[in-house]
């Protein structure tokens, strides 16, 4: 039992992201990886069609060969996921696994090949299962070396969150009203362009963003007034997160230096020392008092 | 009267932001928005054709139903603004409150229900009022978790406003002047495109957005080596404004930090004083000179 | 004499930027800098074929009373311009200022009007002349409460030109570097498009700056990948010189509070004092250290 | 023979970069840096057939008198390497220098030339080689009054690599998967736009970097809905870098300082201390513990 236990563990662990010194598990674990990757490319050049056409019996064969890896790790997956504890009860437990997001794409990446064997009009496009499991690569960020990197732009992340909500909340609530201004300037002059306020929304979003594709693009006085300052206002909505990011890192920055020193650095005018030095300082300090 | 004007002031206050305890007051505020929320979505959705030819009957009866309540609160707030001391006079303070911006935008929101009832020629168009009480959706920038960062937003424009006025005008002035001259350099190349110098800044301003939807381009050699200037101008359009904010940020959260050990009594455990205590330099100073 | 040249001086200083207690010369200075604005929008309405048919003799008649207020204007300039050193040779200092940029723009606005009268095939488009006195409005830069932030700009500028000379350089190199190549990618495929490298050049400036028109893009694989890896350098030239500045406000200033406050200050671990604090604090505090 | 090893160690010396003091290596140098932009310019004019008609002769003339001066060159390099320790070896040194990048970029410059005199099917495509030398004007960041900017770029550029590559790795697949979902959702609308997933992510990246030229453009519902947070997506792709670098120039900036501090002696005025002489706080302490 213990036995099974401990080879649970270690197969839950290597499906999870393999110990540095498990050679066996780091090669596991690339080699799902790079089966990931090349169902993407492989995913991408099969819309592409005289590549499918000249390459058809290939691309059939690494399917097969992709769900075939992808059912045997996703039986692993559910067999041992019981030693994490939230999913320790033997039934409910796995019933609850199935049902968390990342275990909903692995199973979608397998699904659509078993369903398309049988049901003889199964739409093939399901196949884009595969690709979404790409989202398995942000396993990458686990990786010891970017997990520092990671957790400072997690923290500046949250540090900033309601600034940049804010930002996004004005300029959401600015680009609802230009767009339904606009379409009133623009409707009659381009019935087919701004036909409705909702294509409004989306020229909106494209100039505010200066995407600018040039499907839609204003061409009254007022339309053009409009949509020029919605454009001035596209600089607000790059500039404001640059500016708000760039303070986030560097007060993250100063935390993490005050943190390695203590907390934040503060030096008393009175005596030079700073107020978070190490407690027998003060001590050594008093005393040095009570000696003059 | 007491009791009148103390249902007056909580009326005044719910249609504000009702206090955090106040359960009916949230659940009536949640209403408003909600339904001011609601009637942006009608109104962007009222102008898909298909949509409103085959749900025309409940547009119809969700505008009344928005109108009623709009109308309610509209007269509640005309009823309650007496308790804010600027709109005291029960007729002046209340024609002075009808004038203020917001509740023009409340009136322009309903008014037009009511007129094309009377009026049969009266364009539709206006009903677009519902959408611009959007506005009041800022009011969610008084919640409580919000205020914060709301203050260091505005603090931060408040205290670069100069510098960012300054990039905008010079980039002002650089824009008139680069349309003016791309006119004479493409005007009978392309009459269409570059029929006027107001066309000209029209292209200009999206060219030094960066949005570039391309239905005006220059094509002449000199009018693309403007254009290629403009363009690269454009990048001081967001870089400059994002490291004025950026260091705007800094400035703002320098300022906070300061301001916290200006407020908080921190004890320094090295001597044993309050580290804000007045400034050292002075008094060891007038010590050393009752010494001399 | 004295009389006149303290008439001279004054001229000389309004014409500049009036003081702020010379009500006369602040009303023309900001009847001058009117003018200039007005200027600027009856060159550009008048390039509007309609407008200018239906107000012809207007925009005549604002022209000529323009030109007779500028010449005016340059007349006075020319007259005081002995006051300042550089120019105080009343022939070769006059000829010396007639040749500085700004009084060259200055007679470019009046010119043309004089020699459209007696040259019959004059063009008219140097009337554009008084667009580009437009440059005057620099001058508002000069009022007060803009030379701090006016002069911060600057400061920033200079501290940080030689890193935004090397962005802009490598930049362009890689411009030069990938507009040939996509010529030889593209120019088979799209003979019209890229028809020769500097038409690839104008391609390249428009997808690094991230503007797009759309009036040239690839359309093969390899251009596609160049394309797409120039646009994502772009992202370069946004990102460096926004980080650039923003780190050039930051120490400019820190510049500043060291500056108020002495220099850059720098705390003796050994005493806990500023060592830019004034000398007399030293004095103390050796004199403190005999008496222990 | 220690003749011969000087001159080679001059000629080495000014092919990379001439002393400040070495006029005529200067001359040289400038000579071949001017060689080298001029013909990225001839190379870019001769693909305007016009031009190219003109001025036949002169172009090839000036093809002629590049190609002699830069085998010169080549060949001068080739002899003087061996100064250098790496490629010290007469025969083996010389081919470990040929297959350098830079030495193939010169070969590649001049052996289109040689191989059109005697191949005559041999492609003019190739003449190309010529423009790729600008790398060579890299050399130019090696002056000194640019190695500080250059070395606080690259320092940034290091201390901040992991963030960056984060950012550029998280956004690389999410333009994946969003490029794959939009083949779906736009395919069957726009089978000629959107005929592949490969054609589906070069729309995406013209989308991600905000370019948006406008030849590929989602049409649909769930396309646009993709297309919009795609752009929106794009701002981070800006604002994100941005903040990193604008953190990283700060911290290359404290270090600076900091190192400043650590060269030169600074003594504080107020105790006559080495302020960066050993630690105060140890030096209290262990005094403190020998009080004890």
């Amino acid at each position: 039992m213990d036995h099974t236990r401990s080879l649970k563990f270690r197969v839950a662990k290597i499906l999870d992201l393999a110990e540095p010194d498990d050679t066996l598990g780091k090669f596991l674990d690339l080699f799902i990886l790079g089966l990931i990757f090349l169902n993407t490319i492989a995913v991408a050049l099969e819309t592409v069609k005289p590549l499918f056409e000249a390459y058809f019996l290939e691309f059939r064969r690494f399917e097969q060969f992709t769900v075939f890896v992808f059912s045997i790790e996703y039986v692993l997956r559910l067999w041992s996921c019981t030693v994490i504890p939230k999913y320790r009860h033997p039934l409910f437990g796995r019933l609850k696994f199935i049902f968390t997001p990342l275990a909903i794409i692995d199973l979608f990446a397998i699904l659509p090949f078993f369903l398309s064997l049988y049901i003889p009009l199964f739409s093939p496009q399901f196949r884009i299962g595969r690709t979404v499991r790409l989202i398995r690569f942000f396993r990458v960020l686990k990786l010891h070396r970017y997990t520092d990197s990671l957790s400072i732009l997690v923290r500046v992340y949250r540090l900033k969150k309601e600034e940049l909500f804010l930002t996004f909340f004005v300029l959401t609530v600015l680009l609802f009203i230009s767009s339904t201004l606009i379409y009133f300037a623009e409707h009659s002059a381009q019935p087919e362009a701004f036909s409705s306020i909702p294509a409004a929304i989306w020229w909106g979003t494209i100039t505010l963003t200066t995407v600018g594709y040039g499907d839609v693009y204003p061409v009254t006085l007022l339309g053009r007034i409009l949509g020029g300052s919605l454009a001035v206002l596209g600089i607000g909505l790059f500039a404001l997160p640059a500016g708000i990011l760039a303070s986030g890192f560097s007060e993250e920055l100063a935390a993490r230096k005050a943190q390695k020193r203590g907390t934040d650095v503060i030096i008393c005018p009175h005596c030079g020392e700073d107020i978070n030095s190490p407690p027998h300082y003060a001590e050594t300090e008093s005393e040095g008092l009570k000696e003059d």
